[in-house]
């Protein structure tokens, strides 16, 4: 691609992500279009000046013009859409997602994609708290990390179509991981993060804590507001490797409470300062 | 009290919190004296005005002129100091602390203290990621709860200028609880936050994760950046409480990882939309 800003670009699935995309993608003056469910979506996103054209319709001419189809659909509709769909693309064109799980999801659809099409997978790693195509902001990506999880399927040139895509929305960095090797990282960075924030949130219904909150609580309980439909579904596509950091976080808090119960002021500071040492590891450079 | 800027404070230990308090009140016009360990920390008290006089002795004419006196020192440290040197307070000195733990600390002060003394416990809960009375400010108080919590030893009047020294200080809400209660509520909201925090942070010592770490993980571990000695010394303190804490925090993890075993999708968007509904009572107001 290499800004070739004649290539014609379809976002399927116009929210938060699907419309930063869009945003992001349009300042450097790519056509974009988009496919979604709400008519109110595409209104907004082209009042917005962040698509040139849209449909709630599988509508063959759109489809059948794009060179890059970006997929931003909750895990099972992206596999779906493929299914029913596949046969409205162009020959040569280059799909790629921003599903949050890949293992799951990378292989099933390269094995059921038409030999002329490709199937390139990537994560941006990037939310908000709200959702919908009126919050989209490019922002979200600054900063944040964009990866791409190639397999042996995928050619060279569409992996660096996809890497320098990421760098044109606006991520700060960009890596290669493998499905496997990314759905391990994210099952602890992430979705670890998330089950332990709604167990904290919901395992002491005692009433008025609220009144004596302080950040700390709020910091470890931000995520506990969660799209419930999404995160059930990522939690289960990425079922494997998120049990295996369940059991990882559990044998280690089984520890310190056990070290606790001995009252082993030794053991536990042992355990601070290496939480304190590693922690420096993970500051915002 | 009521503001009576006549009267003298004492401030034992004069680190953040201690150096915080004596920022705070000075602007009142009270007489602030110190005693520390560290001949630094008084030179540098001394020196932004926020002490008139300070000492790393026991010196017995600033101890013996003070009526209130703060005790801004570790539980155990605190327990010591009483036992040995509460002969050289003044008769009708009313002392108050800012012990992160109540219920193992209150009732042994009280138990052993000269009966022309009055001992009313509060805790301010506010703090930094950083110590030393050079990392002082008034601003930590701003939004933050100020808990006072009494006995049936403690005179109404007593409570009453524990909670007006709060307001004094700049803490948003200024409350009362029993020491049982503050140690549930504690022990639940702080010192669980801890210990998942620093269990998170210790729990896969994989490399390269903070590569690719995003918000969640990162907020999630702030405090996993923790004052090992302080922290321990805390915990088993609180031992009894923290341990329930614990309990119900792994009952409801263990949960979670059953429902993502047997796949029920409808049981994990229960529980997320309850932490959805149950978090936004703890927005900040």
């Amino acid at each position: 691609m290499i800004v070739d800003v004649s290539k014609k670009i379809l976002i399927v699935g116009l929210g938060l992500l699907g419309g930063s995309y869009a945003k992001a993608l349009k300042r450097f003056g790519f056509h974009m279009s988009a496919i979604t469910l709400d008519q109110e979506s595409i209104d907004y996103a082209l009042r917005e000046g962040m698509i040139d054209e849209g449909s709630t319709e599988l509508n063959e001419r759109i489809i059948g013009e794009a060179d890059l189809v970006i997929f931003a659909l909750y895990p099972h509709v992206f596999v779906e859409w493929i299914k029913k769909n596949q046969h409205l693309l162009k020959s040569g064109a280059l799909i790629t997602d921003v599903t949050g799980v890949k293992g799951s999801i990378v292989y099933e659809i390269q094995n059921m994609l038409r030999p002329d099409l490709e199937f390139i997978a990537a994560h941006p790693m990037a939310g908000r708290e709200v959702s919908g195509v009126e919050n989209s902001t490019e922002k979200m990506f600054f900063g944040a990390n964009y990866i791409v999880t190639p397999t042996d399927k995928n050619t060279p040139e569409a992996i660096q179509t996809c890497m320098e895509l990421g760098r044109l929305l606006g991520f700060s960095n960009v890596t290669t991981l493998s499905p496997k090797e990314h759905d391990e990282m994210i099952g602890f960075l992430s979705q670890l993060t998330h089950c332990i924030a709604i167990t904290l949130m919901t395992c002491n219904d005692k009433e008025n804590m609220e009144k004596f909150t302080g950040d700390s609580f709020r910091d470890l309980t931000r995520i506990a507001r969660i799209n419930d439909l999404m995160w059930s579904e990522l939690f289960v596509a990425n079922k494997t490797a998120l049990l295996e950091q369940m059991n990882l976080f559990m044998n280690k808090f089984n520890e310190l409470k056990e070290m606790l119960e001995r009252e082993d002021i030794d053991e536990m500071r042992k355990m601070m300062r290496h939480s304190t040492k590693r922690r420096a590891l993970f500051d915002k450079k």
